[in-house]
């Protein structure tokens, strides 16, 4: 059968890392027994920790850093740009020079519910749950649960 | 050409199911006449009905139902779980026994814009309409347009 | 390597138009040097103008137009119908005659945030920025940010 996959040989996978089908990784690090469902791309310099679920359709960007044991839902987004553009004002194509890259973390054990968008430049504590569907644009404290557009705190996490 | 979906032995399709690329399909069981879209991931367990449209980048979750003559927008997102996580607390991946599996169903004639998110263990009711962007959170009374962050009645669907 | 891509034979694409993988591509036309990232579907009838960025996962729909030097994000949603069904009232399959197409326009230079949802018909202004995650419910002024659910005028853009 026809690999569907795209891993490019800088990736750097764990042991037991495992890969359905239709993924784009590129300069990625990926630990230990990691699940990555389809249709996932992760991007140059992202870290991803062991024993985490990437489940399907997430994008994970670049200046994202996922910590050990979390769970990131189908159709999450990531985002590291405040302003992004396609081309500077004197119409030539923006590179990497020509805007600020702000980083995200995901702490160990949070989880990030299914079609959550997390603005650029947030922390997720240690053991949070974001809801699905909620837009982060701030920090989540940990063991918190927020929900919501843009997303509050709810209750602690049980 | 290369074939570029994945469709499991387990697969059950009707007659004149469309399928055009790019879909993971396992274990769930399609309707006649259904057409599914690019990009999509329907799970085992699911049965989506006769006469359907599932459209792009859709994820269709275990515990799903859909009727017949249902129409499911593009980068709709059903979920399963309330509280979902990559492992359990001694660090072990989880399993299906892990967790509390809730279910979902579409009835007959409903319709689920694009972008919507499914919060897990609602019924949507026969002939709705759910706005595209919507969060469910709750049951969607049958005939009604409901919209919005969560998602709230906003009238009779004409 | 096998080609990863789907594009049809009727599509236009301009000089130095790049495309990764994982795309599905039919009947549209692309501007100049602009570039389409992996999982991204864009239906007949498009027109995406020149420097563009066009990122991961999204969907443009027949009905849409996209001028010169326009960043859309990833997981971005366009629509083409208010109420959309699968079906007619006689049960046969909803065909191109059975639902108006709404048409929807992004203006030179604008950006959309990455899982942002816009509903269809609407005008997205020259160098607008539409917000991550926002649901576009109506126009957005030329040089001005909007963002939440429905998107509401948060501040001229800078």
């Amino acid at each position: 059968m026809t690999d569907l996959n795209r891993i490019a040989p800088d990736v750097v996978l764990g042991d037991n890392v495992s890969v359905v089908a239709f993924v784009n990784l590129y300069g990625c690090t990926v630990g230990d027994d990691t699940r990555i469902g389809p249709f996932v791309e992760i991007q140059s310099g992202v870290t991803v920790g062991a024993r985490c679920k990437i489940s399907s359709h997430t994008f994970i960007c670049e200046g994202v850093t996922i910590e050990d044991e979390v769970f990131v839902g189908h159709h999450v987004c990531f985002t590291n740009d405040r302003d992004p553009r396609s081309t500077n004002p004197d119409g030539s194509l923006q590179t990497a020079d020509d805007w600020e890259l702000l980083t995200t973390v995901v702490r160990r054990g949070a989880s990030i519910g299914s079609g959550a968008v997390i603005l650029p430049g947030v922390e997720i504590g240690e053991g949070a749950l974001v809801g699905a569907g909620a837009v982060v644009t701030r920090d989540v404290p940990a063991g918190t649960v927020v929900a919501g557009v843009p997303g509050r705190p709810l209750r602690p996490r049980a």
